[in-house]
């Protein structure tokens, strides 16, 4: 049987997150349940490239497991959703060769932040972006994702309490984009990040765009100073793409 | 009390369209109820610029109303806001002159009806565009909306059984615009609409650009050919924005 890949999408907010918990229903307890309605069996244990948290979506999540029998991998694709609610879908699915596995053979992942700027609430913005109330200044903020840019220790830009040892990560691109509609993304490459690391960066470069901290706050953070800086919401992040060899 | 008129978003999935309907929840009912809870009075009678269906969505739609008592427009905002769900939002209060009518002043509307192009469901896009299976020639869209444009009778573009008697109206512009992600948005601005004219419009177009209709077939519905051409899924589509003198 050819190992198969998958590549997800999922609109997080009714979800506990991807992985599985006895409170909630997470995306891959769907995703396995479905697999298993599809080949008539019992869920069907499938990997992923990482965990996305309560509430974060994904465009591209990827995710790998051994099929009981061999299958086309696009007719899986359209049996699978059928059994799949409204919020997630397999968006694509492949045959992979055996050593190749969702969460180790990563080289990358993007993730986009999304951001609306509104002193109103917008609803058909409001489930994949996080509102900011005033006008941000995005030629500091793409100052500011420079810094970020290349291998730093970002000790700084952790979840509250963690207590990693290896906190070095590289951010291979960092982009901030203007959209003409009002809102703004956040793009990230790297090779890994930390917990919550995304959504702590994005709400640095929110002060940064708001005047609330300075590119010399920016270099500070990376040189280990202790965090100021909220974590931004989940909703406003999606895992865009997970990139191999 | 000076009249004030409301500028309304909405993402229209999960309500029974814009009119109030004794069979499920209305936007009018649930926009009337947050007026009443912010006055501290019975829901408010409003009047909006035009329904929109089960299922539509709105960035746009213009209501006036007359308050209990004045207030300031930024202020009753943010607070009728506090008063609705996730799916609603107050945008933008103004007062206006005694005259002004959110249907009889409005001039012009534009709405846009939105299509991703991919062989598999895409959740994220799902809730606010309408799935096209394979590519469509954008090109000769985009020649099939030019031949939309202007004054005509659009009796073969309006929902079957209908039996209106002025089926003349004038579109003023017809776009279609192709984006980097995979999405085809067709915005149409006109005076006035037929019942279900342009989810019919984009279904037309929609076969334009999938080789199924020729820009002949078009013409000919504009001559007043009865159609053979599928009203496209409510989900696609959005008020946009309503124009006034």
């Amino acid at each position: 049987m050819s190992k198969i890949k998958l590549t997800i999408e999922y609109v997080g907010t009714d979800f506990c997150g991807w992985q599985s918990q006895t409170n909630g229903i997470s995306v891959q307890d769907t995703v396995e349940r479905a697999l298993g309605n599809y080949f008539d069996c019992p869920p069907i244990r499938i990997y992923a490239a990482g965990r996305t948290d309560v509430g974060v979506h994904a465009k591209g999540q990827v995710a790998h497991f051994f099929p009981p029998k061999d299958v086309n991998p696009y007719k899986l694709c359209l049996g699978v959703n059928l059994n799949l609610p409204n919020t997630v879908a397999v968006v694509h699915a492949e045959t992979v060769p055996d050593n190749f596995d969702a969460r180790f053979s990563a080289v990358s992942k993007t993730y986009c932040y999304r951001l609306y700027v509104s002193a109103t609430r917008k609803p058909t913005l409001d489930v994949t972006h996080a509102q900011v109330y005033r006008p941000l200044d995005v030629e500091k903020m793409q100052k500011a994702c420079q810094l970020l840019q290349g291998t730093h220790d970002f000790s700084a830009f952790q979840k509250t309490g963690s207590n990693l040892k290896g906190t070095i990560r590289t951010i291979n691109f960092f982009n901030v984009v203007d959209n003409a509609d009002g809102t703004i993304y956040l793009t990230v490459n790297g090779n890994a990040f930390l917990y919550n690391q995304v959504r702590i960066m994005a709400g640095l470069l929110v002060q940064v765009g708001s005047g609330k901290k300075t590119l010399e706050d920016v270099s500070a953070m990376l040189n280990g100073e202790k965090r100021t800086v909220k974590t931004m919401p989940a909703k406003g992040l999606t895992l865009e793409q997970v990139f191999y060899d």
